[in-house]
């Protein structure tokens, strides 16, 4: 039984096919045709430039390098941004606050319906001192994607990013300081649904934050990251469902397996999709393999975006973009479906090269073992045992961008306030 | 491409095909097999009884009747139970405390990754002046199933009833008067982590909370309840998934289609499933007919349990039973699948009779229209318009019980305060 698209009768109307995406085009994409002009898209107002600033009296200490996490909870900068929301009045003024707690009604849309999703992004301390976000403004667009699939307002993106900056310029300084480069801080663009009213309807009051806060350096797990294949009984996203909006609905439900295979000594699961067994992603991050085809070309391959089942994640798409741009040459980058049992005959043939996890949170990571109904599928990790040549040269030439080494558009350098 | 069961292979091991129910039946029946028995299941600790008194200095007012909001917010009554979770030290003592504000940190894991699951249940003032919730232990064993789904903490469903019980004790005399005999109020218990930790792992901290709450009459709207066929590229739950718990990721992605749904003047959408178009829920409830078979047989129908695809409502399952015993001569209760086709070849047929949604919220509301495709499937509401007979014989059955008018074991008594 296939939850595919219910197939057209002779009656069928364009407006009920597009029942969902055309809630999504009015909320998005709604064009002014006065004039006859079709104008820019109409966004919810949000004017990041009149931001209140409220500087805490109680500024904390910057934790000692590699620490993250005090007493179980993630350290955060001394500041955040919050901007409340209602139906009727819209966007408030933005206003970078001392971070602290959110008070939030028993009866909070949140609380009950997964009203919420949300971004993370980091920001880089170059080797040239200089702060830098990784293109935001792609994370700020998919915020908004994200945020008219769960039924919360929209925004236009340019004002979170502008929103980014301008808590980066205040705690950048401080804590991501000039004395540590190589190092970074992690951002969390949030929105959640704060109505405090039952009934499952799309809530009329909602709050945006965003947060800085630490996070451990997780691209380099001792022998790599090792991958067990999603169970029987378990569908992570499906066609027709919101596996590729970053919404909180996609992330509670995948625990409690994660957690089984933790337990039995597997980092992440590779979510299968389909009787066919489709590789889409690692984890919370976009999956990666490299090979050899039948044919003996070298091939980097990864699900595709087109049934909305995976995230389009940044990391993902700058990889593919710098793959085809600077290996084109001697790697063919594919998008396409492929399953676990091609990527189980390729071991058995030997043309398995390389694999690896992607996203902001484990940025390149290495795969080293694929566990499949109790088979092995293991992977070369290259000479120095860190990953494969082109997992480590595409993982150095983000480094670079991020990090300043090299000047890149990608690159977004933050006017910080010291 | 179907999200269904990936075929087993010829090495599959039974402990990797079970990861995810082996998840759960490790964590809810995790027997005890010494000295040859086998235990009963295991719970995290968490003792009722020891329940802590705090009450309110500031009572409120009993709204009027029918009032069940202020300012857009649900007006709940003076007190609500809070226990806290932690995966270190269990579950702490119950407090009832004044209604009030929950207090977050900005990083809670119920905010970003939508650990959070809840029920509902009502509890319902009696023509002969008792006090009664509906089969309380049902909702306390479900909580238990979605709390475990969605990798939040056990406690054993007992404890639950008997806090719910504790709540409506103290607040049902003044806020479910004996003056207003036939009225309920609502209850909703939640469970959310609250572990102020970024990253996608189970929360080692949560929250319960039980509050009660207003809600309208909502089984009777003008003219019936008149449902939209779910849009052709969305699909609300699915094989593998999590539509059979009632966690808040089952919700935020409905409301979309739902939003659209209403403002072209319809109040839910009727969800298909599959390329077959079976029918599954209306909205949030579950979905019944009553149709003619091709033999000439009066049949309850309703979509089965077995995929997980829906959820195994309270009422939906005490409708089912009450058909059989006291129906059962005259009307066949059927749970299958069976596909909107079916019911549009029914009614073009002149074989539909009754048709109704059942569910906590919305207790049995006569469904009047179900739009599919532009076309229209217009069912019959009865000689006084407000359902058909069968619809209004086990609402009757149902209402008696909930209010006493029949002495029934599902209808269990509060011990009241006063």
């Amino acid at each position: 039984m296939a939850p595919s698209a219910i197939p057209s009768t002779a009656h069928d109307g364009e407006q009920d096919l597009d029942l969902t995406s055309s809630a999504i085009d009015h909320r998005i994409a709604e064009s002014n045709h006065s004039n006859g002009h079709v104008a820019e898209p109409k966004y919810d107002e949000l004017d990041a430039t009149k931001i209140s600033y409220t500087f805490t009296k109680e500024p904390r200490d910057v934790p000692a390098p590699g620490v993250t996490s005090l007493n179980g909870s993630t350290i955060c900068t001394d500041h955040m941004i919050t901007v409340k929301w209602t139906a009727k009045s819209g966007w408030e003024t933005p206003e970078l606050r001392p971070y602290g707690p959110l008070t939030l009604m028993p009866t909070a849309s949140v609380l009950h319906y997964a009203t919420e999703c949300f971004e993370g992004l980091k920001a880089y301390r170059g080797f040239d001192g200089k702060l830098r976000l990784f293109r935001p403004d792609c994370n700020a667009k998919r915020f908004l994607m994200s945020s008219t699939r769960i039924s919360l307002p929209t925004f236009p993106p340019e004002s979170v990013e502008k929103l980014l900056l301008a808590l980066m310029a205040v705690d950048g300084p401080k804590w991501l300081s000039r004395e540590r480069p190589g190092s970074f801080i992690y951002l969390r663009p949030t929105l959640i649904g704060t109505h405090a009213q039952l009934g499952v309807q799309a809530p009329s009051e909602a709050l945006l934050y965003i947060i800085a806060s630490y996070m451990p350096v997780m691209d380099s797990p001792a022998g790599g990251m090792k991958l067990h294949t999603s169970p029987n009984d378990m569908v992570r996203a499906w066609v027709g469902g919101f596996g590729y909006a970053k919404v909180g609905a996609n992330y509670g439900p995948s625990l409690l397996a994660t957690q089984e295979a933790r337990d039995r000594g597997y980092g992440q699961i590779l979510w299968l999709y389909g009787s066919e067994g489709f590789c889409t992603e690692a984890g919370a991050s976009n999956f990666f393999v490299v090979w050899k085809t039948k044919e003996g070309k070298t091939q980097l391959i990864t699900a595709p975006l087109d049934d909305r089942l995976i995230l389009d994640g940044v990391t993902r798409r700058s990889i593919l973009q710098l793959a085809r741009e600077r290996l084109g040459d001697e790697v063919e980058v594919v998008e396409r479906k492929y399953t676990i049992e091609e990527v189980m005959e390729a071991n058995s043939e030997g043309r398995i090269l390389e694999s690896f996890a992607a996203g902001t949170a484990f940025f390149v990571t290495p795969v080293s073992l694929i566990h499949h109904r109790e088979q092995d599928v293991e992977i070369p990790m290259g000479k120095a045992g860190d990953g494969g040549a082109y997992t480590l040269k595409l993982k150095g030439w983000l480094r670079d961008i991020m990090y300043g080494n090299e000047d890149h558009p990608w690159g977004v350098v933050v006017q910080e306030e010291q």
